[in-house]
């Protein structure tokens, strides 16, 4: 289940970066769970992680190949195991795995990355992924990129792509990406695997503020059920080759270019939303007047993560009462309840912090029958205002994740 | 459902504390949904109420009558109806009740402290509450304890109560208590009430001390969905007629009575918990070797309220994996993962930070087919420990909630 039907996604292919998708039958036989992406030499890359501390070994081992300062030449991707929680073997396996594929490639073990999804806690076939690797090499293509988009899908039930296109003097920039996660969304980039690419050329500086700044305004936004992975990874690649230069110099193409990369950022983190497990409601959540960004991410989240809240946008009950609760426990400082207001879409629920009296339950059931819902809290205390998207909590959550090991 | 099976309560009556039990058909006709209890002239009486800054009605109501600083000669509890979310008729309306039982039992209204609970934000059926007091005042009887175990409760699928003796140079000292809540529970009191007398005579801020603290140890450490409710609230009254004096002066005679109201408190609490709503599983996450309480509390709570660690226990599914990922995302600054190590009751399931060596899938599903776990999560940073109880998160739980206003 997912909320809305599967949108057709029309990937252009970033000049220079190829993916190929192969089988190494990890969870099963015959099933896509590889995928190898190649970036050329001249490109960029910029990355952000889980925040978890308990960082998987695929983290920690793409950490440290990072670290040696070297472009990362190929990025290589299983799913159907993290290989978290496997200590100093989940080490040795993740760099094994970026041996082998560096001898087929001749290059060093420290030119992959590796990110890994799936199970946590059972060692990483090693020997599966090696003797798999061919099968996704073979398939190296600028045009892999909806295979991919299948490849590194687990629980999700549907492929998540965006791409985004724009003219600068005769030139076409293109910005292409595929994410994967539906379970364990939560900020600091929750089990979550992004792959972004650009033909644009951008320096790695400024192409790691770019994806700081727009993970933060998207995948860093999002929540399904508040558990964050340890495994989460979003990597952004600049091939340069489409011969238009971004840079703090020409602020018209810079704006231009941050668009589309926020397009397809956020198409990409809201896909994840809507296919999150057993969502039926794709939900903004959003905090008007706030004193302080802080403040309207703590009352949005609180609301966003309220069980109660999502188990009655689940049975499209108009419950407000239980949204209004979620405002008074958020913690904001000396709140003044009777400033506060709720609407759902275009009806105000809740006025001077009791019911409105204009309210009728018909209004508040003719929104909760919608498929996306806006929940806008306005709090009366400041200039800030600031969303995050969620879903409701359904059977197909408990079911999903109640039986997703057996 | 709720965990394990209905345990029989014996109800000692506490000389001079007696309660009522009527129907308002606030929801239902005929139902049980008016409690009234009588507090002896000379008692003292000690509260806490919900930290939740949306305070329904009632709790602005009880807290303003309480600080007239005359002690309270009737608690009056509604069920049905939360009186929450209500604005200032809300107030009006809690105020109306407390006159109606005032005239009836000829005292002023400010001695009446109101309770509700039920749905949040609709208007209190102030006409039936006052038409059906009648039926509860004609009941009043030192052996109501049971009967209003029933009256108070909601969504409940059993009445709980809980009640303690001990003797003292020949004298009986009793504690017997009820509570109500199952869903919306959390630690500040979530929608949880709670009624606890004693006979003993505890001059009134003693009393409040012993009870901020028991309150602390017990409904104040129990979770089921992380929502905190608007109404929450606990009372504990001590008549004094039994002519034991608990004083700081006779420690140990305040040794045994505080044991024996953390007996009954850790009960209501307990019982709550084991009632979550579509609760099939009793959890303590107790972590120990803690940097602090804080701490300790925080990395427990983390466990406790993971959806993902929830849906898991609900599968009987020894996940480690979702278990250590809350540890490291609990927060804990500088946490060195290597020196965490978990258990599932004797079982060792993470040792140094990764699946323990011994450990088998086979012993971890031994427990988890158990209907009472401990996740036990010892940090190694420093001596504090404290624990915290919950439950799983079932698809009961969902269509309970889903389904609440239907």
């Amino acid at each position: 289940m997912a909320v809305g039907k599967e949108e057709a996604v029309v990937y252009h292919p970033v000049k220079g970066f190829k993916l190929g998708t192969g089988s190494a039958g990890i969870k099963k036989p015959g099933r896509k769970d590889l995928v190898v992406m190649e970036i050329p030499v001249g490109s960029s890359l910029a990355s952000v992680f889980t925040l978890n501390q308990f960082c998987a070994a695929p983290v920690r081992v793409a950490k440290k190949h990072l670290a040696t300062g070297a472009l990362p030449r190929y990025l290589l991707t299983n799913t159907g195991n993290a290989n978290a929680g496997t200590g100093e073997q989940g080490i040795i396996d993740a760099e094994a795995c970026c041996q082998a594929l560096a001898s087929k490639m001749r290059c060093d073990a420290e030119s992959i990355l590796p990110f890994s999804t799936g199970v946590i806690g059972e060692p990483l076939p090693v020997a599966k992924i090696t003797a798999g690797l061919e099968s996704a090499i073979a398939n190296l293509s600028e045009e892999g990129w909806e295979e991919a988009a299948h490849g590194i899908m687990t629980t999700d039930t549907r492929p998540k792509g965006a791409s985004d296109q724009f003219e600068y003097q005769g030139k076409t920039v293109t910005v292409t990406g595929i994410s994967k996660g539906s379970g364990m969304i939560m900020p600091n980039m929750a089990t979550m695997l992004g792959y972004v690419a650009t033909d644009a050329e951008v320096e790695p500086n400024l192409l790691q503020r770019l994806l700081s700044h727009t993970s933060d305004r998207s995948f860093n936004r999002i929540t399904v059920d508040g558990d964050t992975s340890t495994n989460d990874a979003c990597i952004l690649v600049a091939t340069g080759q489409s011969g238009v230069e971004i840079t703090d110099l020409e602020p018209v193409l810079m704006e231009r270019f941050t668009q589309a990369l926020e397009h397809v950022m956020l198409s990409l983190a809201h896909a994840i939303v809507k296919d999150g497990e057993g969502a039926t409601k794709f939900v903004e959540v959003r905090v008007e007047k706030a004193g302080s960004t802080e403040e309207a991410l703590k009352v949005a989240y609180t609301i966003a993560h309220s069980p109660l809240v999502k188990t009655a946008l689940f049975a499209s009950d108009p419950n407000w009462g239980r949204i209004l609760a979620c405002v008074g426990r958020a913690g904001v400082h000396d709140l003044d309840v009777s400033d506060v207001q709720i609407w759902l879409d275009e009806v105000c629920i809740v006025d001077k912090g009791a019911r409105a009296t204009s309210y009728t339950e018909e209004q508040g059931q003719q929104v909760m029958n919608r498929e996306n819902i806006c929940i806008r809290v306005i709090l009366n205390r400041g200039g800030f205002v600031d969303q995050v998207w969620t879903t409701d909590l359904s059977h197909d959550y408990v079911t999903i994740n109640a039986e997703y090991r057996s």
